[in-house]
C-alpha cells in the first residue's frame, strides 16, 4: 500500500485513483493535492510529501498505530526531500526543519493547528546560529516548537507556557515577546521544557524522527477530535474520509539580507485593476508582513531590489491565474534569493474588483462570460447602489468602541444623520437641510413620511417583513430593524443601548448592509451604479437570462429609477400606498367611516383626479412597457387610527373631565371625548381577530364596489389621457386575494363596465390585461378555474406564504419564528427565501392548472422574493415570465436570473 | 307529425321515443307522462290528453301560431274524451268541462297557473243547473273561469276582479266569498265579463273551443315569460324542451249525495305505520277538504259509507305504492259513484316515519336496504337525537306573534328556559332545579360551565364556526347564535328584539334545529333514540359504510355516549378543554404567566393529576377502541384574561383614584393597578396581530418542552394505569398545526423520551402511535416528509378551510362571508360542507403523498365538517378510514357514510 506521496508524484497519485482530480483530493487531501497541484505545473513549493487519507482511516483502525510500513515510507520521502533541498533533518550544520499540517478532502478551518519547525534541538538551535544573523530568531523558533509541540501534539494546556512568557516580560519591563532577549529566551527554552515534564509526564523529544513521528500520529488523531466531529456534523462531512497530513520543508524569509517574505494578489482587489498588488519585507517573517509592526514596502519595489524575483514572481502569479483561472492571493518567501511558494488561493476581493475582474477576465478569454456572471455574487451588485461605509473610518469606530448593535440587515446602505423619534421632527429637520435617522419602536403607515426624509431607518422591534423592512426597501432607505439591545423612550426622547444614552440630535450611522449601528458620523462614499464592467456584465446577464425582471413602482419617481435599472416593466404598483399620503389620508378616511352613500361618494371623488395624477405618471415613465396597477389591498383599519390609542386617549380624558377648571373646560373635554368615542366605535366595527385572513384585497372590492369603479376611472381616465399624448400605454389591472373564481368574475363585470364607459366618454379604445394576485392557496389549487378570467396571475409570495405555512409575517419575526430559525428547526426564513417544498410546489400546481386553461397566460411574482437570488433559481425553474422587485433590487435580480438560467443549463448538460 | 297523446297512448308515445320513460317525459313533461302511467296501470284517471312539448317549441319557432294540424289533432283527441266520458264540450246538457295545465319535463313550480273549468258559458251554465242541485256552485265556477281566464290566459290584472268580489262582500256584510248568494253571482259574472272587456279590450269568448285554444296558446307561451325564464336559469334547465299542455275532464266531489272528496296517504305521514290515513268529504269539492272550514271525516269512514268505493280506493293506494316504490300522497274524487284519481305523488312524511317506512318496504321486499338508506335524509336522524316542540305549540306560538327572530341554527334540538345573561347565574339557577337559557352577546371559554348548565343557548354575534355554535355542538345544547335582530344589554339585564323587551328570568323557547327564537315557553317532546327502525337502519348503515365513524370527545362522559351512538373511536380529545374547567383555570394561567420556572414547573405538577385522570376516564370507557388525544392546541392568551377588558378596568381604577376618600382606600386602588398594570402587561406580551397565524399548536409545544411533557406523562401514566386494570387501552397522540416536518421530528423525540421513561417506572409497555394533524396547507403539500415519523393524520378541515381559503373563521361569519353567501358569490359555507375544490384537493395531495411514503398511515378527518353529509361523502371517496365528529352526530354520520358508498357503487356500476 502506498501511504506517501512526495509533492512530485501527483501524477502517479491520479494514476493509482483512476485519473479524476476529486479522487485525488480525496486521497491526498485538498492541501496535499493543491501542493502537488503547483509543483507540477512548475512553481516552486518547498519539497514535502503527503500522507494519505487512507493512512490515516488505517491508523484509526489500528487502535492508534501506524499502518506496517508507513515509518519506512515517511523515511524514503523523508530523504528525497533532504536531497531537493541539500538540507538534513536533525543535521546541526545543514537542518532541514518541517511544516506538519493536516489537510482533509474538504477544508475544516480549526480542525488542527500547524505544527513549524520540526526538527529542532538544543543542537539543531547551537548550529543554527551559525548560519542565522538572528540569534533570537533562532531561540523564538525554538521556543515557539516546543510550545506548540506541548499543546498540540502532547495536549498540555496553553497556561502554563504563557505565564513563564508573562514573567519573564514583566522582568524585563517589555509588553512584546518580541522584545524580549536571547538570554531570556534560552532560560524560556529550558523552563518550557520543565513544563512538557510537569504538565505532560514525558519529556520533549529532542529526537526530530520522534517529533516528526508524534506530530504525524496528532494529526491522524485530530480527524477523531471534538471539534473535527461537531464541524463535521454541522457542514455535513462523512466522517470516514480521514485527513491527508502534508509534511513540508521550512524556509526562511529572515535567513539572510537576500532573504524575504511577502502577500501579493495578482489583481488589484479593491479596484479589480490587472496588477499585481501586495507587500513585501526584506529579512522578516511572514506574520512581520501581516502584523503591520513594520512599514512593508510595495510589490513594485521587488522589481528594483531584486528584478529576476519579481520577474519570476510575476511570471509564476499570471501562470497560477491561468491555472486556476481565477485571481490569486499568494504568500511566498524569498530565501537567500530563492522564491517559493507557500500557498495560493482564490483572492478575497470588494465587490468592485469582483464585478472587474469577472468582466476582464472574460473579455481576455480566460473564462467564459457564463463564468463571469458567475463570479459576481447578487450581492456585489447590491453593492454599487448604495452609499457604503468607508472602511477605515468604520474600523476607527469599532476600535472606539462606537459599534453600538447589530440588528436585521433589511435594507442595504449607509446612513448618517441626527436621530429623531418622531416623523414629523424628521421632516422638519429634514427640511431644514440637517441629515436624519428615524428611530422608533416600529414603524407605521402614519410615519412614511417621516422615513422617506430620513437618511435611514432603524427599529427596535420588526422582521424581514416588517413595515419598516418593506418600506425601506421600496425606497432605498438603509434600514436596520429589530435591534433587539436597543430601548427607545419615546417620552424621554432617549435610546439605550446596555447602558449608554442616544439623546435626540445625537449623531447615528447605520449599515444596513450588515445591519450594524454606529454612534457617530461615519465617512462614507457612493460606489457608481454606471460602473462600466457593471454595465457590461449586466448586460451579459439579460442576453442569457431566460425571466423578464419587472420592478414593483408606486409613484413615477420609482418608475423611473426601476427603467434606469433596467426593469421591464412595472409588475407591481400599490394603489393604497397613495391613500398614505398626509394630504390624501383624512379623505380616505371620510370615504372609509362615511355613514351615508353621499358622504362616501363624495370622498371617492375627492381620491379620484390624485389616483388618476399618479397613473398618468407612472404611464409615462413606462411607455411601451407593461403596468400591473392592483386595486386597493389591505384591510381598511389601516388607514384609521389605531384602537388602543383611541381607548387610552379616551381613558384619558376621562381622567381630565375630574378636574376640569370650569363648565367650559368641562363642555370642550366631553366634545372630545363624544368625537373620539364616535370615531373609536367606527375603528371598532373595523376591528378583526385575524385581519390578515379578514375584510381585504378583492373582498373590499366586492362589499364595495364605487371603490373599485373609481380606481377603475382613475386607471382609464389616465390611461386615455397620456395615450393621447402619444405615449403607448399598456396597463394591466390585477386584483388582489382572490380565492374563489367567482369574486373575479364579479370584479371583472365591475371594471369592465366602468372601463368601457371611460373608454366611450373619451372616444378612444385602451387595450389592457384583467388579472390576479394568487397568494392564497386555494388560488393556487384552482388556477384553471381562475385563468378562465384572468389573463395573467402574479404571485403574492408574501402571502402565500403566510397560508401556506400559516405563519403571521406581522408577528413571527419576534415570536416563534425567530426561535425556529437560531435552534435550526428551519433553515431558512420563509418570508426571505421561497420555501420551495411548500410554497414552490404551489405555485408549480398553479402554474400547471392555468397553463392547462389559457397555455400563454401570462405569470410573474411580485412578493418580496422577486428579489432574493435563491427564490429568483425557483422562479426561473418553474418558467415564470417576470419576477417583480423593488427598483433597488433590479440590478442584482437580473444577475440571479441569469445564474439561474446558467445553472439549469449546468444541469441539463451534465 | 304527433302533437297530440290522449292518456291512453302512453304506449305509444313510448314507443314514438324508442321506449325510454326519461324520451316519454321529455315529449309529454313529467305531468301529461305520469298521467298515463296511471291510466296504463289501470287506475281510474279523468280523460283527457296531452299536447307534446314539441307542438310547444313549434308553436314558439312559428311565432306564436299553431303547427298545421294541431288544431285537428285536440279536436280528434276531444272526440276521444268526450266518448269516453259521455259527455260533450260546449253541450248545455250534458257539459263536458276540462282543465287545462302545463307539464314540462322537469316540475317548474310557479311557471303558470291552472285554468280550470274551461267550457262554461252563459247556456252551459244554465244548463248545469238542471243536473247540478248546487245553483252556488255553478256560477261560482263560471265566475272563476272568468277571472282565472282573463288574468292567466288574457293578461288581466287581479285587482279589479278582487275589487268586485270585495263590493258584494260589502255589500252583504260577509267576510267569505263563499257565502256569497247565488244573485250576487250573477252579477258577479256580468261584471268580471265587463272587467275583461274594459282591461283587455275584448270579450271573454264564449266559444268553448275558442276557450281551449286560447288557453293552450297561453300555456306554450308562458314557456318563455320571465317567470319560467328566471326559474330555469337558477335550477339550471335548459330552455329549449319547451312544455307540455294536459287538457283533462273535470270531475266534481259536489255533484250530487254519492260524490266526494278527500287526500290520503297510502301510510301514516306521522308515525309510519302502515294504514291508509287520510280524510275526506262528501258532496265538497277538494279545496272544502284543505279549507278546514268543514269538519272532515277520517278515510276509515268511507269504509262504512261506499265500501265498494272503499276497497277499490284501497288497491290502488297498494298498486301506486307497488308501482312508484314509495309512500303516495293521492287526491281522489268520487263523483256520482264512480272513483277518480286526480294525482298521486311521493308522501311528504316527519322523519319518524321517514325511518320507519323506508325499513318496514325494506323488509317487505318493496325496496332494496340500499334503496331504504338512500331513502332517509342524514337530517331526519338528528331528529331522534333531540328534543323538538310539539307543532301544535309553536303553531301556537307563531299565531300569538311569539316568534321573536331566526339566527343560525348551530346545534339542534329545542330548549326552554328562563333567560340568563351570565354563566355564573344560568349556573346558580340551574342548581336551583331552573331551566336556563343563557343569552350572551357571544361566549368565551369562561362561560362554559353556564353553557353546560344551560338547557339552551343564544347569542347575538357570532357563525357557525363559533365559540358558542362549537361548544354547543360539542355538547348537544340547542344553540342559535347570530341572531343579528336581537340586542343584549348585560348592564340593563334585557334582550330587546324590535322594541319588545326580555328581561332577565323571562321564558324563551329555542329550537336549534331551525334557529327560532321565541318568547314564552313552548311544550317540547322527545323523539327516541332507541326506536326500533332506526336502529335496524344504522345497523344496515353500518354492514354498507367504508368509512369508519369516530366521535370528538373531551370527557369520559362525552366517550359513553359517543359509544352508545356507535362510535368506533375517539377521533379527538382537546387536552385543552379540560384547561377551561374553573377549578383548573387558575392554575393553567399561573402556568402561562410564570415568570420562572420553578412557578411553572409547579403549575404544571398540578395539572398533572387532573390531566391524568380525565384521560383514564377516556382509555376505561373506549375500552379495545382508538383514543386520539392531541396536545395542546390553541394560543395561550386565551386562557387569560382579555386585554381589552383589563384596560378598561385599569382606566376605571385611574378614574376612582381621584375620588379615593382616604389614604387607606388610595393604597388599595393602587394595590389593584399595579396588579392589574402587571397581568395586562403578561397578557399583552401574549398578544398577536393574527392569533389564528401565531404561536399555537406544535409551537407552543417546542417552546414549552415541559408542557408537552406534563401531556404526554398523563397520557402514559393514565395509559399504565387502566391497563393494569385489564382493559385494552389504545392510545395515539397527536400533533397539532404542523406546518413542516422538522417540528414533528423534534416533537417525537420528546415524546418518545417521557413515554420511555413512564413505562419504565410503571413497568409495563403500552402500543401507542405517533401522528399528526393535517391543517395547515404545507403540511398537506409536503405530507410524504409528514409520513415520514407520523404513523396517522387526521385532517383538522376546520383550520385548513381557514387558511386555504385565507378566511377567519373567527370573524368571517358576521362579515363579508355573509355577504358571499347571501349574493350567491359562494353556493356553500366553506366551514359547513367542504369546499371540495380547494380544501379536498389539498386533501387528495396529502393522501397520495403520505401513502407513497407509508401506505398503511391512518387517515381520518377530525374537522366541523366530519358530521357533515355532503363533506362525508367527499371523505368516502377520498378513502379516509374514518370521519370523527361530535357524538351527537354519529349517528347521522353513519348514515351518511353509508349514502356515499351507495352511491360511489351506483356511479361504478353505469
Amino acid at each position: 500500500m502506498k501511504w506517501v506521496y512526495t509533492f512530485d508524484a501527483v501524477d502517479k497519485a491520479e494514476a493509482d485513483v483512476g485519473g479524476s482530480w476529486e479522487a485525488v483530493r480525496g486521497l491526498l487531501g485538498g492541501k496535499g493535492a493543491n501542493l502537488g497541484d503547483m509543483h507540477r505545473i512548475g512553481v516552486p513549493v518547498p519539497p514535502g510529501f503527503t500522507i494519505t487519507t487512507q493512512a490515516c482511516n488505517e491508523y484509526i483502525k489500528l487502535d492508534e498505530s501506524f499502518p506496517n510500513d508507513l515509518v519506512d515510507q515517511i523515511e524514503a520521502a523523508l530523504r528525497q526531500v533532504e536531497e531537493e533541498t541539500g538540507k538534513k533533518f536533525g543535521d546541526a550544520d545543514n537542518p532541514l526543519l518541517l511544516s506538519c499540517r493536516s489537510g482533509a478532502k474538504f477544508s475544516m478551518p480549526g480542525m488542527m493547528d500547524t505544527v513549524l519547525n520540526i526538527g529542532m534541538n538544543d543542537d539543531v538551535a547551537a548550529g543554527m546560529l551559525d548560519h542565522f544573523d538572528d540569534d533570537h530568531f533562532v531561540y523564538d523558533s525554538y521556543r515557539r516548537l516546543i510550545q506548540m509541540f506541548a499543546t498540540v501534539v502532547m495536549g498540555a494546556r496553553e497556561e502554563p507556557f504563557e505565564d513563564v512568557l508573562a514573567e519573564h516580560r514583566e522582568r524585563q519591563g517589555v509588553t512584546d515577546d518580541s522584545e524580549l532577549g536571547v538570554e531570556d529566551l534560552h532560560e524560556i527554552v529550558d523552563q518550557f521544557k520543565e513544563n512538557v515534564r510537569k504538565y505532560t509526564g514525558r519529556d520533549f523529544p529532542s529526537d526530530p524522527n520522534d517529533q516528526l513521528r508524534m506530530a504525524i500520529a496528532a494529526v491522524f488523531r485530530s480527524w477523531n477530535g471534538k471539534r473535527a466531529n461537531d464541524y463535521r456534523n454541522a457542514a455535513n462531512i462523512p466522517h470516514d474520509l480521514g485527513t491527508g497530513v502534508n509534511v513540508q520543508t521550512m524556509v526562511f524569509g529572515n535567513m539572510s539580507g537576500d532573504s524575504a517574505t511577502g502577500v501579493a494578489m495578482s489583481r488589484n482587489a479593491t479596484t479589480g485593476e490587472p496588477n499585481l498588488e501586495g507587500d513585501f519585507l526584506f529579512h522578516a517573517q511572514g506574520e512581520d508582513v501581516v502584523a503591520g509592526t513594520r512599514r512593508t514596502d510595495r510589490i513594485e519595489m521587488l522589481a528594483d531590489k531584486m528584478p529576476g524575483v519579481y520577474s519570476e514572481f510575476r511570471d509564476i502569479a499570471k501562470l497560477l491565474e491561468d491555472h486556476y483561472r481565477d485571481m490569486q492571493d499568494m504568500e511566498f518567501t524569498v530565501e537567500q534569493g530563492k522564491l517559493w511558494l507557500l500557498q495560493t488561493r482564490d483572492g478575497k476581493r470588494t465587490a468592485q474588483a469582483a464585478v472587474r475582474i469577472a468582466v476582464d477576465m472574460a473579455e481576455e478569454g480566460l473564462i467564459t462570460r457564463d463564468e463571469a456572471l458567475m463570479r459576481v455574487q447578487p450581492d456585489h451588485v447590491d453593492f454599487f447602489l448604495h452609499p457604503q461605509f468607508a472602511t477605515e473610518s468604520r474600523h476607527d469606530a469599532v476600535r472606539r468602541g462606537d459599534m453600538l448593535a447589530t440588528g436585521l440587515n433589511v435594507s442595504p446602505g449607509a446612513a448618517v444623520g441626527r436621530v429623531a423619534f418622531d416623523p414629523d421632527l424628521a421632516e422638519r429637520w429634514a427640511d431644514e437641510g440637517k441629515p436624519v435617522i428615524l428611530a422608533r419602536p416600529e414603524t407605521k403607515p402614519d410615519d412614511v413620511h417621516g422615513m422617506l426624509a430620513a437618511e435611514g431607518v432603524v427599529t427596535s422591534r420588526g422582521g424581514r417583513t416588517s413595515h419598516a423592512a418593506l418600506v425601506a426597501r421600496q425606497f432605498g432607505k438603509p434600514a436596520v430593524v429589530g435591534v433587539a439591545e436597543m430601548h427607545i423612550d419615546l417620552g424621554d426622547r432617549t435610546l439605550t443601548v446596555a447602558g449608554r444614552v442616544i439623546r435626540e440630535g445625537d449623531w447615528l450611522s447605520l449599515d444596513g448592509t450588515n445591519g450594524q449601528v454606529f454612534h457617530g458620523r461615519l465617512d462614507t462614499r457612493v460606489p457608481d451604479i454606471d460602473d462600466p464592467w457593471l454595465t457590461k456584465l449586466l448586460g451579459w446577464a439579460d442576453e442569457v437570462r431566460q425571466i423578464d425582471v419587472w420592478a414593483n413602482a408606486d409613484y413615477p419617481q420609482d418608475a423611473e429609477r426601476a427603467r434606469a435599472y433596467g426593469a421591464r416593466g412595472i409588475g407591481l404598483c400599490r394603489t393604497e400606498h397613495m391613500f398614505f399620503e398626509p394630504e390624501r389620508l383624512p379623505i380616505v378616511q371620510k370615504m372609509i367611516t362615511a355613514e351615508t352613500r353621499a358622504e362616501r361618494e363624495e370622498a371617492l371623488e375627492q381620491l379620484l383626479p390624485h389616483q388618476r395624477e399618479d397613473f398618468a405618471g407612472l404611464f409615462r415613465v413606462m411607455d411601451g412597457l407593461p403596468v400591473i396597477i392592483r386595486l386597493i389591498d389591505p384591510p381598511l383599519h389601516e388607514f384609521l387610527p389605531s384602537f388602543d390609542d383611541l381607548t387610552s386617549e379616551l381613558a384619558d380624558l376621562k381622567i381630565q373631565i375630574r378636574s376640569a377648571a370650569n363648565l367650559e373646560d368641562m363642555n370642550r373635554i366631553l366634545e372630545a371625548i363624544d368625537e373620539k368615542s364616535h370615531m373609536r366605535a367606527r375603528v371598532e366595527a373595523f376591528r378583526e381577530q385575524n385581519p390578515m385572513l379578514g375584510l381585504r384585497g378583492v373582498r373590499l372590492g366586492i362589499m364595495r364596489p364605487s371603490l373599485t369603479r373609481m380606481q377603475v376611472r382613475a386607471i382609464f381616465e389616465a390611461a386615455c389621457a397620456v395615450s393621447l399624448e402619444g405615449i403607448d400605454v399598456q396597463p394591466e389591472i390585477m386584483i388582489p386575494l382572490t380565492s374563489h373564481v367567482a369574486e373575479l368574475a364579479r370584479q371583472r363585470e365591475v371594471l369592465e363596465e366602468e372601463a368601457m364607459a371611460v373608454m366611450a366618454e373619451q372616444g378612444i379604445t385602451i387595450d389592457y390585461k384583467f388579472g390576479t394576485m394568487i397568494e392564497v392557496p386555494r388560488a393556487a389549487l384552482t388556477a384553471d378555474q381562475i385563468a378562465e378570467y384572468a389573463e395573467f396571475v402574479s404571485f403574492g409570495t408574501n402571502d402565500l406564504t403566510q397560508m401556506t405555512y400559516a405563519i403571521s409575517r406581522d408577528d413571527a419575526e419576534r415570536g416563534f419564528l425567530v426561535d425556529y430559525l437560531s435552534n435550526g428547526i428551519l433553515e431558512d426564513n420563509p418570508f426571505f427565501t421561497i420555501d420551495r417544498d411548500g410554497v414552490g410546489q404551489l405555485m408549480e400546481i398553479a402554474l400547471t392548472k392555468a397553463k392547462s386553461r389559457r397555455p400563454d397566460i401570462e405569470a410573474g411574482i411580485c412578493g418580496e422574493h422577486g428579489g432574493e437570488p435563491r427564490s429568483i433559481a425557483l422562479f426561473h425553474e418553474l418558467g415564470l415570465d417576470y419576477v417583480s422587485c423593488s427598483p433597488f433590487r433590479v440590478p442584482i435580480a437580473r444577475l440571479a436570473a441569469a445564474q439561474a438560467a446558467i445553472e439549469t443549463d449546468s444541469a441539463t448538460a451534465t
